[in-house]
């Protein structure tokens, strides 16, 4: 995963525009059923309406001795996103005006954007900014804000069995940042990559798009079809350190809330789950209350709350190979504790069946793994009263959900066990 | 409010009689509108009997001596309420089956009741008690019970935009104490002079009465309308030191209940709240289980929980300006939010609304007021479903209620949201 | 107790055969009303079979010289129950393949059973196995395993005012282990005498049977009838110390799990109260989700919680004689709780009725018990609107049980509360 983080790294992605478009096109080499959509700038999208196309060629600022003490090809993050285009001398003053920098942190550039208000700048570290002392500057951006043309996004259906679905959703609208998303987009990749290998109870939908605006498109033109969505992810910041954390949907107990929750117990690890908030990244639109799908955030430590976010530090050492691999596991095994979730109903539910006869009863050996498992079939049979779904059962019996999906199984091979659902 | 409380600490005040009457008289001056009723005493109200009105002129014990070493012109609190007229010679130990001290405290005189058990006694402090070493003392109390007496209440109704009431009531049946209840009464008083002034969405019923036998003649003649109080409130001991204390009223999720609890948690101090409990004052009548109405009661330091409760103590220091005007600013804001607490429907709720084009983006500047007004236009997006109240949101939110009210009115002025209850 | 208990420790008693049969007739005779019932092997059972009977008269392992150096007539758990029959000479390896013995406590001897899987062993101390150094020995197991035989069960039946049921349920299979539950049968048959004394609103039935292929015995002859059965416990692990441990039924708050929680808090002495788990004793099959009955377990430190659990050294003295006397009057407030809990309605519910004239205003003396008796005045006219029975009103008020049942009877005669249910 991280090779593939390596390539897209470097590309100016904004929310529209050619960063966008390159991005998924490499995403394609991995995924041949990805199909790009092309929405034109001006089209009415719920209460939005699509922004005209950025495109950024050079940006520049120069000293009165003509050299470039501020140049975009040294750092995507030195543009801020969607400026305007200028060219012309500007006193110092009208200059800091127009720069951003971090007085805090003052080695790190920081990440700046001003979608819709119109504005140009530059963002540079607080170190950089305290050198520029001249009265006069020559500044120069050469962009173009595009009424004629697009806001670009991917999306991936992978069929299942049943037309139900699972969104996995990613923001990709941001530059040279690695773990704010090229974490996210890098591990939704491989985990469709990994589903596509596999038999699946549920359609999965893959949304790559610009934050906001993105999901907001997409949301318009599926109006009619997002009541098929019975579970969502936002996947973000899966690449840095620190615990995991999952912001749950806004109904707070849907399905998807309950497996997450169970999936991180499991892990043994440290993790927090948080209640729903509306703020921060997709999860807004699409819980918003019209629509209120089952959709939750997950991510490692949540955005704000590490320095490197949104500056120049977010970049391919923060975002760690074995930390990317340990997210994919993660978001792997919700998907499986979603797929194995069944309601069972127990067939001989009138006192216990005899395990011993039917070569259940401590039938896999001794020690923990043997109690454990002899405590599954057990909570499985008494709560397979027709109410109670394996995340129940989970959640009741404190045993891990691979166990009783096995147990399961195995009930249900022995002729004990029926799904009803 | 303190010198108000001051003209009314020296009355008499008993479950009947004059006191009860000046007090009513002194109030119309401030509140012209209160009417003062007179219920005949043996008028029966529900299960209990309107009682003869008591009358207290003088009350006195004389020593050997011929001196007054017990007068109840010394000190209200020395007459046993309700006491029978009597007089006559009595032996030490006969008189002193009729006092009534605190050991624990000395000094103070304590406060004592005998209304429905005929009696009469002295209450004196403890000190005082044990000069009264001759064998015969002569005791006089001319009191009259007067069974063709009434008992007196006094009401005033502030209407409002309709016709749902809120509902507030005080006790003011005790003599010389000043927190129980003369701090109630002022505080009730002032807010009325208060909300009289303003446009009120409900209609305001204060109820000054008797303990006990108040409320229950109060109930007895309402019955028919009790169920369009809404909230409700017993205003008591809001003068005196200590945390506010509420206690929740039966139905213990009533709306009043909750904006309590918002309130006081806005206010930063510590405070308590506390549940259901069928002991305390008028309360327990309103929230009698044939009417079960939304009242809960509001104080500092409960009854029985401070050292100066029912006793001399309880005076003119004790209660403090600034208390009681920090209780009257508290029962304001619970009233406001009341007045402000309505569900709204998000008018645009596919999606989170464009802020910025509508000024409402970070429109107030920055700092935390500027993140929790946006953090507050948010929420009331997202649960303007028409099952969220904003009392609702602010539990969910952590919010404060007026800044919930104010992003409320701003959005609504955006035609982003609409009032439906 | 103990000397019933005493009486009963000798006999080896296993699932079936004569050592259940020489129980129960020594409970007649204490409860003369006791049935015995005999269910023919093979007898299909729910998805169970009723084993052979087993019939064990002696079994000895003897060394080389030929004396006895394992020897059943020394101690009933020395056989394996339901051993195979068996003589002849074994290796000492193969001797040791079917001795049974505890290396971390090694002075005691192991229960060990094998009922639904052919073979046969040997239970002994791990000091004792260790003296077993021959290179040869001859062993006997003589023993019968009868397919014509029958399984035992006892069933006493106190018919109470109405028909439905509190079912009283203990094994009665293991052999000579005190506390492992001639404990919970002596409980039971004390119980049983009391309650034969007393005025009964509910039938009691006693169940006495062998574990797991009893109840489920029981339970296949009573499908149809199971359903008045209200509340239930199993009674097992009385006579030891340790605190209480009630685990409640599959429902979690069926009315015997609240009467339970109340009882034990009023002990005012630590006790534990565990959520239903599909593991332990006859509950599990009362609890199947066929049958879902109100059934909790009781007992003091529960199974596998105390060192000396299935072994010799629950014997004679680990019983105590006052923790037998404790938990019967543990067991006992349960019932009476069951019996007294009503669900009254406040037949003056507007206003509280004025207790004065009606005797009962602190009608019952000074001190923290007047205090008391007035606040369960209180708390059940305010709580009887036809929705609160006596257990709720002790959890909310957190009164004594008993006291509640006292003052709802005097309210009772006051006309003031009618039950309803």
């Amino acid at each position: 995963m991280h090779a593939l983080l390596e390539r897209l790294f470097p590309i100016c992605r904004s929310i529209t525009g050619e960063g966008v478009r390159q991005t998924l096109s490499i995403l394609r080499e991995y995924l041949p059923a990805l199909r790009v959509h092309e929405v034109p700038s001006g089209t009415p999208a719920l209460d939005w309406t699509v922004p005209a196309e950025w495109t950024i060629r050079d940006a520049w600022v120069k000293n009165a001795a003509g050299e470039r003490v501020i140049d975009f090809q040294q750092h995507n993050l030195h543009i801020l996103q969607y400026s305007t285009p200028v060219h012309g001398w500007f006193s110092r003053q009208e200059l800091h005006d127009h720069l951003f920098s971090l007085p805090e942190q003052p080695e790190l550039i920081p990440y700046r954007t001003s979608y819709y208000q119109a504005n140009w700048g530059f963002c540079l570290s607080h170190q950089h900014r305290e050198t520029l002392q001249d009265d006069y500057y020559e500044v120069c951006i050469d962009s173009t804000l595009d009424e004629q043309g697009s806001l670009t996004y991917g999306e991936l259906v992978l069929p299942g069995a049943c037309e139900e679905e699972v969104l996995l959703s990613c923001h990709c609208c941001h530059p040279s940042l690695a773990n704010d998303n090229l974490s996210g987009l890098v591990v939704a990749v491989f985990l469709a990559r990994e589903l596509a290998r596999q038999p699946r109870r549920y359609t999965y939908r893959f949304v790559f798009g610009p934050g906001t605006i993105g999901s907001i498109v997409w949301l318009s033109r599926h109006r009619d079809t997002v009541g098929l969505i019975r579970h969502g992810l936002v996947l973000t910041l899966l690449g840095g350190p620190g615990r995991f954390t999952y912001k749950q949907s806004r109904r707070g107990a849907a399905e998807v809330d309950r497996a997450v929750a169970v999936v991180l117990r499991e892990t043994g690890a440290p993790h927090t789950v948080r209640p729903w908030l509306p703020y921060g990244y997709d999860e807004r639109q699409y819980c918003s209350p019209g629509f209120n799908l089952p959709v939750g955030c997950l991510s490692r430590t949540p955005f704000g709350e590490f320095a490197e976010y949104h500056t120049s530090a977010d970049n391919l050492e923060f975002v760690r190979p074995e930390q990317l691999t340990e997210s994919l596991g993660l978001v792997m095994n919700i998907c499986t504790a979603l797929e194995h979730n069944r309601t069972y109903r127990n067939l001989s539910p009138y006192g216990e069946p005899q395990l011993g006869r039917r070569g259940l009863y401590k039938g896999v050996g001794g020690g923990q793994e043997g109690a454990d498992w002899q405590m599954a079939l057990l909570w499985l049979l008494n709560l397979s009263d027709g109410t109670h779904n394996l995340l129940d059962v989970a959640e009741k019996a404190a045993l891990p959900f691979p166990l009783l999906h096995r147990a399961a199984v195995a009930l249900e091979g022995a002729g004990l066990l029926q799904p009803i659902s």
